[in-house]
C-alpha cells in the first residue's frame, strides 16, 4: 500500500480523531476547520492547492447546508480527476445531487457512512462506501487506514448514495434495538418478583440470544445508575431514523418496530400529549357533560 | 308484546336509567341496590321472593368480584326454570364460567354488551347479546324496551360469551377511532398554515368519509375549548381495550392499531417514561462518557 | 349570490360531476379536458379566452406532473387579477410553489381539499380550502354551490397549502378508521361463539360510540358477501396516508395507529415477506443447522 | 464444590445435552424421560427412589400440561425438604403455583430460564433463577455446571417466578432484536443502487452500534442463500412473546415495537388478511358500488 495523501475538511471530534488515525497508517493529511486552532491550513483554496492532483478530499461536516456549501465551494477549486469523498452524516438523497454536481468538472464522488464515535481512533471506524469503483478504488488505502483490523467494518455497498443509506438503515436498526432493550427493562422494573433487574441484564451477556454491544452499554448505564434514577426519559434523535421511515415509506415497505421506536422518541419530547387531550375529551364527551351531538 | 316482571340488581347511573327506560315501557322491574334510597327491595332474597316464577333477574354491577358474588348468591336463591342476564361489563371468559355455574342448577345465563351512557334514556342503549336462544327469547321484550328505536341497536350475536365479546371488540375499535382523530388533530394543531383547526373539524362532519359520532363529540369538545388548554394528556382505559388485545394475543390476530391506541393511554400516564430512560441512558453511552464495554 | 362564470379542467368522474353540480347552481361553466367528447373547449388556450377577467380557473387533475404542467400553462395564459384553485390531491407542499409562480404574475392560488367521491353530485363535495382571504372570496359563489347543504362541509382551513393538508390528514385519520373496523372485523369473525358478526356490525348502527358512515359502509359490504370471500386482502394506498405520515416525521409528531394502518396495506401487497424470510432465518439458525457464529 | 446427585426428568434435545454438560462437570444425573432408549430409569418413582434425600430434581419437560403432571406427580414421591426447579418454557404464573403445591409438602421450588440451545451443551446455558435463597443455593453446583464459564450467564433474578418472567422478557427483546434487523435488510434488498446487501450486512460485524450475535447469525444465513429465495416468509412464535406483551398490558407497560415484532409474525402466517378484505371491501363503497349507506 502507498502512503497518499488526504485533504480532510471539518476536524471536530470525529474528523480530528480520523486525522490521527489516518497519520497513524502513514499517510499525510492536511486538515481544514473553520476553528483555526485545530486546522492545517487557512482556506479551502489552500488545501486544495497544498494537494497534489489528481487530489482526494474528504468531507467531515454537519449534513445539509454545512456539507452543501463545502461541496459547491469543493466544485468551484478542484480539477477533472480529483475525488471527493462525504464522510458526513447526509442524507442519501443529497449524494446523487452532489455527484452530479462534481461529475459535470470531471470530480468523482464517493459517500461513507461512518460509525464508531469515540471508540473509532482506538478500534476503527466502520465504513459503508457508496460510488463507482475506480473512485472507490483510489480511496482504498484511507479506507483501509480507518476501518477495524479484520475482516469487517467495511463495504463497498453499491452505487452513489449507497454507503449512506446503508449508514441510515444501520441507525434505524439502532433505534429499534435499543427500543426493543428498553421496553424489556421498563417491563422488568416493573416486577416486584424480579428484584435484580441490572443483573439480570448483566447475567445476559453471555450464552443468550439477545447478547449484543448495545447491551453491554446497557450494563455500563446500570451500573453507573441502577434505575437510571438521574436521567429523564427524553431521547433525541438525529434524522436518520426519520429518513429510514421515509425511505421505507417511499418504498412501501412496512417497518413498525423501527418507525414505533422513532415514534416513542417523538412522545418523550412533549411536556404534554396533545393527541392524548383529545382522547380525554372525547373521554368526558361520553361522560354525560356534553350535549347530546355536536350537530344539535 | 306482553308485559313482563323483571328483577334489576345494579341501580346505579346505568342500572337507574335502564329501571326507567323499562318501567316507560309497561313492564314491571323491582330492582335491588346496596343503597337503600333507590332499592326497591332489601335484599337480594326479597328480589327473588318477589319475582314469579319462571323469573328472570338482569345483573347490573361492576364486572369481576362484584359480578361473580351477585352471580354465586343468586345462584343459591333462583330455581330451575329462571333466568340470569349479566348486562355488566365482565369479562366475556367469564360468561363461560357463569353459565355453568347457573346452568347446574337449570338456571339459565345470557350475556349482554350494553352501550349507550347518559343518552341512552332517551335514545336507548346498544345491546349485543349472547346465549342460547331459548333464554334470549324469554328477555325479548326487555331487550326490545331497552334498545333504541329502529331496526338498529339489538344482536343476537351468538353463544354465552359473544354478547361481552362483541361489546368488547366495539370498545377496542372505538379506542382507535378516538387515536385517529387524536392524531389528526395534533397533527393539524401543529402546522402554522392551518389556522382553524377547530373548524376543519367541524366541516368534516358532512360529505366526507370520516363523519362519525365521534367527530360530532370531537366538535363539542373543541367547541368547549378551542385548544384543549383545559385538559391534561392523560387518558385512563377501562379494561376493554386491554382484554381485546389479549383475545387478539389468543388467536394470533394482528391489531397494529388498536393496540397502539391502547399503548398510547399506557405512555400518556407515566410521569416520565422508563423505557425512555434507557433510550437515553444508551445515547449517552455512545457519547463516550463510557468504557469500552461492560465486559471490561 | 351573483352567478359566476368558472373555468374547470379536468372533466373526469370527480370532474365532471362537479361541473353538474355548479352548473345546476346557476353558474356557467367552461370545462376543458384532454377528452374532446366531455371537453367544451379545444385547448386551455380557447378557456382563457372565453373567460371575462377577472377570471377563475379550478384545476381538478391528477397530482403531480399533470397538474405541474396545467399551472405552468395557465401561468403562461392568465392576467393579473385571474385566480386558480388546484382541486386536485396534490401534496400540499406543492401548493407554496405553484402560488409562488403564479404569484409572481398576478394570478392568486387557492388550494382546496375535495371529499365527495360518487355522492358528491348529489350530496354535495366537502370542500377544505386554503389561501389568501381576497382569492378565496372571490371563490365563495363556486364553494356553496359543491358543497352540502347545511352548516359543515365548507372551511378556509388557513394560508395556502392548508386546504391540501387539511384533506390529507382527513385520509389520514380515515386509514386509521378504516383500519379500526378491520382489526374488530377480523377479531369476531375468528371467535366460533359469535356467530353473526354481520348482524353485530349492523347492530352498531345506532346507539353506539362507534356509528359513522364508515360503518354503514362495512354493513353494506356485508350484505353484499357476508364474510368477504370474494375479495383478496389486498389494499392499495393512495398517496395521501403517505404524506401524512411524512408530515408527522418532518414536524416530530407520533401518529402511531394511522402509520399501523398505512404499514398493514404495504404488507398486505407482499406476495411473501422479505422481512419474514430474514426471521425465519434466524429462528432456523438457532434450530442448529449454524455453525457457531458467522465470525468463525 | 461438593458433587452434586441430580435427577433429571425430560430428556431431549436439551435435557440430553443439559444431563452431559452436568456430568463431565463431576457432578451424578439420574435421568428419566418417557423414552426407555435414553431414561436411566424405568419411572419417576424410581428416580425418586435412587435419589438420597434431600433430592434435587430438575424438570425439563414442555411447558403446560406436561409440566403440570410432572409437578403433580413429583408432589406425590417426593419429601419435606427435597427440591424441585422447573428449567422448561413455564408461564411465569405457573410457577407460583407450582410453589404453592410443592410448598405444602415441604417441597421447595426454583424457577429456571435457561437459554442456549444447540450450543449450549459446549459453551454452557445462560440461566435465570427464581425462588428463595435456600433453595438456590442448594442448586449453585447445577447452576455452575450448566453455565458459561465467566462471570456472565447467570442470574438468580428474584423469587419464584422472576427467571422464567426474565427468560420471557429476553425473548420478548429476541423477537424486536430479529424484526429489526429483518426490517433493515428488506429495505436495503429494496434500492437498486444498495448492490451487496449481505456484505453491508457482514461489514457491520466490527465498528457498529449494532453488532451482536444475531447480526452473526444474519450473515450466516445470508450466506448460505443470499437473498432467502428458499425460505418462506414464515414465523411461528413460540409462546413467550405472547406472554410477554400481555405482562405488559397487565402492567400498564406500552411496548410498540416488541407488539409490532408479534403482530408481524401473526400476519406472516396468514394466507389471506381478512382485515385486509375489510379494507378493500372499505375502499370498494367508496368506489361508487354501493348504495349511499347501509341504513337506506
Amino acid at each position: 500500500m502507498t502512503d497518499m495523501q488526504l485533504g480532510l475538511i471539518g476536524l471536530g471530534k470525529m474528523g480530528g480523531n480520523m486525522r490521527e488515525r489516518i497519520r497513524r497508517a502513514g499517510h499525510t493529511v492536511i486538515g481544514y476547520d473553520r476553528n483555526p486552532d485545530v486546522s492545517d491550513v487557512a482556506s479551502l483554496a489552500e488545501l486544495v492547492d497544498k494537494l497534489e492532483a489528481p487530489r482526494t478530499v474528504w468531507v467531515m461536516v454537519p449534513a445539509g447546508a454545512a456539507t452543501q456549501s463545502v461541496i459547491d465551494e469543493l466544485g468551484g477549486l478542484l480539477e477533472s480527476g480529483d475525488t471527493v469523498v462525504d464522510g458526513g452524516n447526509s442524507r442519501w438523497t443529497d449524494d446523487e445531487k452532489h455527484a452530479a454536481e462534481l461529475g459535470e468538472r470531471g470530480v468523482g464522488f464517493v459517500d461513507a457512512g461512518v460509525s464508531g464515535g469515540v471508540w473509532g481512533l482506538k478500534n476503527g471506524y466502520a465504513l459503508m462506501v457508496g460510488g463507482e469503483k475506480e473512485h472507490v478504488d483510489r480511496l482504498q488505502p484511507i479506507f483501509d487506514a480507518l476501518k477495524p483490523e479484520g475482516p469487517y467494518g467495511y463495504v463497498h455497498a453499491g452505487k452513489v448514495g449507497a454507503g449512506h443509506f446503508s449508514k441510515m438503515v444501520h441507525n434505524g436498526i439502532e433505534y429499534a434495538m435499543m427500543q426493543a432493550y428498553a421496553e424489556g427493562w421498563e417491563l422488568l422494573e416493573k416486577i416486584d418478583s424480579v428484584e435484580n433487574v441490572r443483573e439480570v441484564f448483566r447475567s445476559w451477556q453471555e450464552g443468550t440470544v439477545i447478547r449484543s454491544w448495545l447491551l453491554d452499554l446497557a450494563v455500563n448505564a446500570l451500573d453507573d445508575d441502577e434505575h437510571l434514577d438521574r436521567l429523564r426519559g427524553y431521547a433525541e434523535d438525529s434524522g436518520e431514523g426519520r429518513w429510514t421511515v421515509e425511505a421505507a415509506i417511499d418504498n412501501a415497505v412496512p417497518l413498525p418496530a423501527i418507525t414505533a421506536s422513532l415514534f416513542a422518541r417523538f412522545a418523550s419530547r412533549q411536556e404534554d400529549s396533545p393527541q392524548m387531550k383529545m382522547v380525554a375529551a372525547l373521554r368526558n364527551q361520553f361522560g354525560g357533560h356534553a350535549v347530546e351531538s355536536a350537530k344539535e
